[in-house]
Order: C-alpha cells, then sequence, then structure tokens
C-alpha cells in the first residue's frame, strides 16, 4: 500500500504538497510586491493547496451556523482524541466545493500507521455528521466526503492492513500488476460468505466510530457549542485561538 | 458528490444555467428587434435552457387532462411540502420530450441539502404518477423519467450521503480513479448480502415518497382539481396564479 | 426512455417512418412513370420501410397455413383488445425475414402509454404463438421474435414504468452516461433477491398476456379460422376486408 | 434470431452454401478437364464445402468399426423420426477435422422449424454417442461436437423459442444492439434463481434427447449394426443404398 | 474441440512437432559435422522440441531423489494403465523449466479419444505427486504443472466430452464467436446451481485419479524404488531400460 | 506456475537479480575510484538492487523501537524454522519504501519447493506483525505488505501447488492464453461454494501461520528482545552478527 497517498487524502501535509505548498507562497509574497515569503505567505499557500482559492458564496445564518458546528465537531473530536495530530486551523470560509475545513496535519513523518490512529481519525472524521445530528436532528448531504473517507479507511484496515476481527489477510484487489501478469491480479475472486464477512466488519468499524463521535461530542457538548459560536463570529480559528477556548493543549499520547 | 451536478437535474437552475440562459434571452431580445432584454426574454430563455424550445402536438382533450393532473400532482405535493422551494410556473405546453413541467427553482444557493428535504423532493416527484392512478385509475409511462429520477435520489441517500438506517457508511462507486488506481474504485465488491439491504433500504425511500404525495393529493383533492382545470384553461401557470388558486403562499420552514 | 424508439418496434409509424415511407413511395411512383404519387405507391412504400421488399419463397400448404393461422391470431386478440389501434392490413406475403406481418399502426401521436393498452400490446404479440398452439398444437421458432418483443414490454414495465407489483422504481441500465460518470450507471448493482423478484415480475406479465390472447383466440375461435382461411386465399386483407370479415368495427376505449 | 445460420449449423444446405458448391462444382469439373459440371463433381463439390477435402489418416480396424457405429446411430436415429429429413449420405472418409459425416440436407426451405422437429434433431445429434455407448460401453471426445450442438439447440429452445416449461419467455442475449443502446443488451440481467431454471430446463432437453437416441438405437439394433457393416465394407453409403439395408424409405410427417 | 491441442500439451508429439523437430535434428547433424541425420539427431532434437535445450543445475542429491521418484511416480502409474501408449523415455535431466520428464508418445493418430484412456491418463499425471506424498510424505510446488494439466483434462471431461455424472451437456465456454456473435457465446451463462454441480464433478474426477495413482504405486512400490534408483544413476532411461528394469512390456488394452 | 517470481518476491536473490547486482557493484566501485570490485561494493549493490538506495528520515526513538522489534521478529521466526535459509543481513536503516528489511538469501537453487518451507516461510513474514503484537499490543499498517505477501503464498498454494486439504486441484487464473484461446482461461469459472472453499483454506492456511509466528517469539522473547535492541544501537546487523547474539547458528533440517 502506498500509504503516502493515504496520508495526502486526510487532513494533513505530505512532501509534495510542501514543494507545492512553498512555490504558492512564493507567489504570494511576489503579488504583494514582499521581498520575501513571510508566515502570512505561507499559510495562506497551505491552505489553498489542499482545498483551492476561498470562494465567496451568499449564505444564510442557518447555513453558517451549520457549517460551523460541522467544522466544531471535527475539531473537538481530535482534541479529545490522544493518539491525532493537534488541531491547526478551523475555517468556515468556503474553499471550492468545501463550505469549510478543519486542518490537523501530521507534526512529523509518521512512520508507523497504528490501528488506535486511524480509529481515532475515523471517529474525527465522523465528528462533522454527529454534531449536526446533535444539534440539528437532521443530517445532510455535507458529510458524503467524510462518509466516503470513513469508509475508505476501515476497507484498507480490514482488507489490507489487517485490522479487523478477519486477522491478517488481505482482500483487496492487487495493483502489482506487470509482475504477477495483469489477468491473474486485477481483482481477486472473493467469495460471497468472505465478502460478506468483510462488509460486516467494515460497518461496525464505521459504527463504532461513528458512536464514538457522537458520545465525545454528547460528553463534551460546551466545547462544541463555544468552539462553533467562535467559528461563527471569527470565521477562521487558528490553532492557537482554538486551545486558548478550551482551556489548554490537548493531552497527547 | 457533486452535488452540483444532482442540483441541475431537478427543476432548479445552477450557475451554468443562468449564465446559459441569459445568452438565450440575448438571442431572444435580438429576434424581437428590441434594443434591451426585458423580463418575458428571460423567462423564455430560463425555460427554453431547461426543456427546450416548444413544441407543437395534436393532443386529444383525454391526454391534456392527464398531462394537466400530473402536473398539479407535482406541484400540490410541492405547496404541501414545507422545506420545498415555491413552485415558479407549471405548463402543459410540450417542450422537447416532455409533455409538460413544473418549475420550483431554488431561491438561493443551496449549501445543506437536508434529509427532510430531499424526502420532500422524492414525494414531489412522485406526485405527478399519484395524481394519475388517484384520478384515472391508470399508470403511463409518462412517469418513467420522475421514477428514474426518485430512485436515483433514493440511491444517492442510502449509498453516498448515509440517510437510511443502514448508516453513514458509502457503498457508491468510486469515481476519484486517477489517484487510488483505476482498476481498484471503479467498481466497490459488495457482498449480495449488503446490497440487498440497500436495495430494501432504496425501495423503503421509494414506498414512503410514494406513499406521502397519495396521501397529500387525496387530502388536498380539490386543490388538485382546481390547479388541473386553470391549467387545461391556461396551458401555463405563473407561481403567482397558483398562489391565488391555493389562496395564499404556502408555508416555509 | 425514449419510447419513441419503443413504438418504432411496434407495427406502428413513427414521423421517421413516415418521412422515409414518403421517399420510398415518390420512387416506387418514379419507376412506374407516373407523375404522381398516388395511395398505391404509399401502401407499397408504407409496408417497405416496415418489413423489406417482398420475398417470393416455395411453400408448402401448410406452411401457408401456419403463417395465417399466425398472423390472424394476432389480428383476433387485436380486434377483441378495447385500447389497441385497429389492424390497417394482414399478409401472408413474406418480406424480409418474416413470413407475414399484422400492421396496427397508430391513429395518432400517442402521448400516454398506459399500462391496460401494453398489457393488450403483449397479449396481441402473443396472439401468433398462441394461435398455432391452438390450432396445431405445435410451436414453432416463428414466435422467437414476438417473444422478444413481449419480453422486452414487460421488462419496461417492470424496471422503468413501475407498472408491475415490486412499484415506481427503477432498476434498468442507466443510459445517461455522460452526466453521471461512465464507471457510475452503465448496471446499476441490483441483488439477487430483487432480481429475483424483478424477473418473477416479468414473467408474470408474460404468462398473463399469454392466457389473455388463448383465451381470446378459443373465445373467438371461428373468427379465426375466417380470417386465416381468407388470408390462404388472398394473402393480403386490408383493414376494410378484416372488418367486413368480423361484421364490424372493433370496439375501443 | 438468424435461424438460418442455426440451420447452416447442422448437416443442410443454405442458398449461401450451393453457390459456393457451384463454384467447388465448376473448379472440379475444370481439374478433371471436362467440359460440363456433372452430377459427381456436385456431389464432391457438396460435401467439400460442408466438411473440407478428404484427409487420409491411418486408422485401426477398431477406429474405423467406431465411426461408422457412430455415423449409423445417426443415421438410424433419424431414420425413426418422422420429422426430420432423410439421410442423404453417410461416410467414414476423414474430412477437415470430423471422422466422418451423416448428411441429410433439407429438401425445401424450411420456415416454421417446430419444437417437435427439433426434438428430433436432437435425438439425432445424439444418436452418435449413443450407437458407442451401446456398442462399446465407452463414450469418446468425438461426440464432443454433437454435444455442443445439441447444447446450443436447447438453449435457443428455452431461451428463445419458449419451447421449454419455462414458458414463451426470452432470456437469450439481445443482438439488436444498435437501436437500444449496447451497455443495455449486451446481456440481460438474469436472476439466480431464473438461471437455475434455465439450466435445469435445457438439461431435461438434452436428457430427454439421449434417452430418445438410446432408446431408438436398442430397439432397432439390427439396423444399427447392419449399417455400421456396410458402413465399414463401402466406407461411403448415398441415401438409397441406405433405405435398401432399411428395406424401405422411412416414414414421414 | 481442438483436441489436437490437448494432444500437444500431454508427453506426445503432433504433426507440427515432428516438422520442427525434423528441422533440428538437421541442426544438430549439421553443428556434428555429420553429412546424414542419425537417430540420435532425432532423439536430442525430439526431446528440444517438447522441453526446451538441456540446462546444467547445481542440485543436492536429494533434490535428484526427489526429481527421480516423480518421474518414476509417472513411468509407474503408466506401465499398470492398459490403455495408455508406453513409456519412450525418462529423464531427471533439466531441460527449459522442467527437472525432468516422462515421455509417452501416441504410437499412432488417436482418432477416439476415449473416457477410460483420460481416466488413466489423469491418474498418470498425477503419478508424480503421488509418489512424493508416498517417498518423502512431503509436496512440493513442482507438481503444479501436473496439477493443472490434470484439472484442464477433468474440465475438458465434464463440461465438453460429457463424460461425468453430469452427462451429454456443454458448458464450456464457446470459441466459435464470429458465426453466433461476440458478445453472445465469449462465456456462457451458467448458474451457481449448475457450476457447484460441474466443481464437484471435476474434483471427483481428479480425486479418484489421485487415489488410483496412489494405490497403484504403493502396490507396485519395488517397481517405483528400482527405477527411480536407476534413474539417479544413469540420468535417463530409454523406453528398453525401462521395460528390462520391470521384466517386461506392458500390458496393453 | 513461474515460481522464479515467487522467489524474487521474497527476500532471496535470482539469476536477474544477481546480474543487476553485479552493475550496481561495478558503479559503486567506480564511483569510489576504486579498480576491482570488493565485497562492500557487492554487499551495498545487493541491497540497493533489493530494496533501493538508502533514504534517511527522521525518525523518533519509538519508531526505531517498533521497526527493530518488526524486523527482529521475522529474523527470530526465521532462526527457529529448520527448513528457511538462514538470515543473511537484518537492517532498521530506511530504503525506498521499506522502513527496514530483513535478509534470508537462498544458499543454492531451490528446485523443490515444499510445503513444509512454504508454510515456514509464511510464518516468518507473519514474524513482523506479531512482535509489534507482543511488544507493543499494537497493530501498524507497516505490516500490509508482510499481509499481502503471506496471502499470495496460501492462495498459490491452495490454488495451484494442491497443499490444502482441497487437494490437488488448480483453480487460479490461466496464463497460458494463447495456446488455449484468450476468452477461455482468462478466469475460470469457479462456483460459489467452491470459492467458498477456497477462502476458507487460504485463512486457515494464514491463521496457522500468525499463530505460529506468535507462537516462536513469545517462547524465544529473550531472543527477540536482544535482537532488537542490538538493531536500534547498531541499525544494521550482519548474519554473523545475528548468530552470534542468539550463540550459535540454526539448526537447518
Amino acid at each position: 500500500v502506498d500509504w503516502d497517498k493515504v496520508a495526502k487524502r486526510t487532513v494533513g501535509f505530505s512532501g509534495a504538497d510542501i514543494e507545492n505548498m512553498l512555490n504558492e507562497a512564493a507567489i504570494h509574497a511576489a503579488r504583494g510586491a514582499k521581498k520575501e515569503i513571510d508566515m502570512k505567505d505561507i499559510e495562506e499557500a497551505a491552505t489553498k493547496v489542499k482545498l483551492g482559492p476561498e470562494k465567496k458564496r451568499l449564505q444564510s445564518d442557518l447555513d453558517r451556523k451549520m457549517t460551523a458546528y460541522h467544522e466544531a465537531g471535527h475539531a473537538i473530536v481530535n482534541y479529545y482524541s490522544p493518539h491525532l495530530d493537534p488541531v491547526h486551523r478551523i475555517s468556515i470560509v468556503s474553499r471550492g466545493m468545501a463550505l469549510g475545513f478543519t486542518m490537523a496535519p501530521p507534526e512529523k513523518d509518521r512512520l508507523h500507521e497504528t490501528k488506535s490512529r486511524l480509529i481515532e481519525e475515523m471517529a474525527m472524521t465522523m465528528g462533522g455528521r454527529a454534531a449536526e445530528q446533535i444539534i440539528f436532528k437532521e443530517i445532510t448531504s455535507g458529510a458524503a466526503n467524510d462518509i466516503n473517507q470513513a469508509t475508505r479507511i476501515a476497507r484498507y484496515m480490514v482488507t489490507e492492513f489487517g485490522m479487523s476481527e478477519l486477522g491478517p489477510i488481505n482482500f483487496g484487489p492487487q495493483t502489482d500488476i506487470t509482475e504477477w501478469g495483469k489477468s491473474m491480479y486485477e481483482q481477486q475472486s472473493v467469495s460471497q460468505e468472505m465478502q460478506a464477512i468483510i462488509d460486516k466488519e467494515i460497518k461496525k468499524l464505521i459504527d463504532a466510530s461513528y458512536a464514538k463521535a457522537l458520545e465525545l461530542l454528547k460528553k463534551y457538548r460546551k466545547d462544541l457549542d463555544k468552539v462553533a459560536e467562535e467559528l461563527v463570529k471569527k470565521e477562521t480559528l487558528e490553532g492557537d485561538d482554538f486551545i486558548a477556548i478550551l482551556g489548554g493543549e490537548k493531552k497527547r499520547l
């Protein structure tokens, strides 16, 4: 598995992103007729690389409030998940197709992706929808990408990483095609019986992560409200602002 | 999910439609040798963009009556569905392949597509067939596109948006092909057991929406008759005409 | 669904057919060195467009009798099916791959294709085979195209038109490929459980239509014999000849 | 269904074959420096078109005897099947990949292919293997093409001609691709439940035809022996020789 | 079925092989500056055509012993199988990818491939692995090609030759593509129910052939030991050497 | 089966690797301006051919410790598996995508790949993950390639080598495509029933190999600790260092 690609899809930064980001920062500095790239250029560039340029949209107050709770949901679940890298920025400014974002970039090269961390990452991914459910008793299509992302992680955990009750067995498609012959490993033959077990293991991981997100957000409802309210006010919260609201840095493992 | 595309398939207007529409309006004004585009040009252009140019057909009175009830069915279900944008125009003038249409364009950018609204949209989509059933005790092939549209929405709700009892899990095909490898995510492997659950959830949503449409149209049968009769008489009803018949603007949420 | 195409496959005429037919009629008139197209040119052209040019074959008397009963079977079921357009011509002159034909073109643009009419059309389609069964206690391969046509109609009714007990749900393949992405809707995923229900609904419609054809032909056996005998004698019966044999125009709805 | 193609695969002659055959006959006559094509040229050409040129092979007496019984098996089943065209020639001279052949060309254009005739044709096709079984208590790979041919006929009878207990329903692949859209009808979706019924109906037809062949050959064992012995002696029997051995022309229906 | 191809895959010689072999023999003779091809050239050429040129490998004594028993296993099963052509040569000299070989070329054109002979051929094919099992209580990957070959024969017997309890029915893929249309016969539709029966019949044939090989080799263990020991000593045994060890020519049917 | 390719994927060296390696060694020597290739050049080249050039990464102490235990796990299972070639080198220096490696190249051409050896190879492959589980009570994605490799071996054992309870039968895809026709053997038809048996046999082999790895590592926990600690200290252990730590050469069979 090319875990780099998995990492890139999370909200973190890979080496390629950093290169791209530095170019963007240089462009941004040049536009401002500055002689040197400063931190503000880099920040702007980093976000643009991940999510595209800012996009102004006319939104109702309710829309803004829903986005704020959705992003705050991601952030609060992150805060109470000790294996996850801390939140770097939260925003409800639209960028590309996204109405908002929560960034928690890896602080160093992640060499061992553990089951414990992936379970927390799934819960954080489900945090947006869980917040919508708790606050608005409503489900929106805005969680579709989160659901997709969580399902992908769960599918990898079950079929490639051996992280479910199915044990250490590989049922993923084989991408190493040239060496073993094309017709052979494009798609492994898997019996219905085994596929049903795989589906159940994926669903168990998903259900557990959503339940975890709901549990954390209900328990820390006050934190959720505070962060969402601040987001509505300020639109973007830096990591330090976030920590200030919650009263201290997150506990790590 | 590119929800823009989903939106485009509904009876609303997207940004691209508006651009297209303005061009059409300019052409229409030019044909009339007018110096400025007026509202009538825009109205005509808007409908043409959505449904194609008007098409004269020889129809029996019964055909016209069936079309009128079909469109009135859509409109009445819309009227009693508080999450839906209000009806803008109803018509039984043939355009392209359609015998008539009911337009309910979004009044502003819809950022959060909720489960509540999608359920009402499915019911409105089923309203045409429900009206035929109630009035003529007959089913026509004219509802085929409505059935297709409702099934698509239901399939999205179940497999992408996590809006069924199956919960927040993704079983749709993966379109993000380049990044994850082509052979991998063209079609996810899903067990028969899970697929059967998906089919049942889709069917439950469909059956519920059709039942809702029947219920509303039976309850508001007099409104249905009045609107259908007016349609047969005038061929096209603007939103204001429609409201006048029903005695007031719809209740919104 | 492009119902125009469905219609074209029936024994009726579409707009495109008419254009084609008029060209053929002009050619036919030109061959006869006539200055104007007369009704005979059009008749010949109409049939040629539908079935190809006449084709002389050496046939036994039994072959001719079997073809005559097959076509008479279609015609008699049509006569006692009140929703169907009346028979325009019946012939046992071979054309293209067909040994004979029964034409019942639509008298006007058919805008609402109803369940009642489609059920009758399936019965008419099965009428040829039903007649063979009743008269010769034998089944021939000559009904293969009829069976194919009836199965297609039944499949549409179940999977696209919502005209079976399965209700208003779409399980057909998606042809709207460009907008929704190619890999997505080429073939919808349907569970075995649902597919088995679909197959049973299709079979129920087929069985019912064949039973209806048998019932009508047994009940009106004398009409069947008279028409078949006339066909053997005259090879082609115009609509008026047919009505004369049966003693009056068919009852319509 | 293009039944012409089905017919061509049987041991009969189609129009195209005849054209081809006449060319071959002309070549054969030219080789012999004859000015006119005589009957011998045509006979040779007819067989060559069907089976390829003669091919000398070293065979044991047992091999020749097995081939003789195999071909005699086809011929005897034909003789006692009243719907089949009579045997024209039987031969154990190798041609192309075939060790021998039994020809029973259609005496006239076959317009109505009946269930009764197809069942007899299947039995005749199984006659070769049935003879091997009865005489040598052995099964050879030489019947593989016969089995394939019989299975094809059975499959057509069940899925296209409506000639099984499944009734008049079509489950074959749709070849009419251009008009109905390519992705749609390449292969119809059929549930496992229905496919299992189809398989059983095909198997029932096969088993019945093999049982029929065994029954006829056991009953007319003396005829079988006489024909096989003559074949070993003379290598090729014309239709008249065959009739002479059996004491008269076959009974027809 | 192109049985020539099946035959070619066995250890026999086809016509094409013989042509190829004669060319090789001529080359071999030319290399030796001989004016005429002698028997030694032909022998060398024959083996080279089948298995590629000799390939020196460093082998342990155990490796050589295992290869010797594997090949002796094939040879002894052949010796006690009355329908099989006799062993022509056995060798443990590596050629191409093979560690050794046992040749039993057909003595004449095989016209009728019987069930009895194919069952014996499967047992002979399994003889190598059976010997490894008996002598070393071990299974090696060296039998993979034998297993593949035996499974192919069994699959043909069941799905093409009608040589299993399933009876004379064809379930193989259809290669006659051009005449019947590509999409149609690439792969026949077979129900799970029937496929499971096919799999079981294939497995029954395989299990029976392996049991037969084990039985023969246990019964004639002394012959097996003697041949294996001679092979280790001399590396290659000609047919006559083999017969001498076993005390006489094999019994044929 | 091209077992050479299987071998290449293990940590051993094939002939092609050796050629490649010698080129690399020559380049390495040239860079160092040496006139002759010495052992150090070859060692460096050998590793580079297998795993790519060294890659410096910033790692935490915990990361280094996890990698050390993972590689030590492979090495210790190897040490107590009598059929496996001995460990040649262990390293936690990153190369290409790998965080470390354990090499156990074949000491001579492996001619007979036995079931006993493959089972031990699977256990060694699982050794990395088993060590992580025992020491850190955690599972990481770093074992994904090991799981994939072990599953491939198991799949080969079951479907090609006849090394499971399913017996000597082939259910792998057929790669010998040209000779038997492309459409035929790309993927064999296998019933769900048989596929479920195959999946269970694969899983049984996997589970047994993982259990074996856990058992050995728990039993020889002290060895595991010592090797891991040395690895953290020295980063790379040559075969002799490894033997010195464990107090003697491994027992072979």
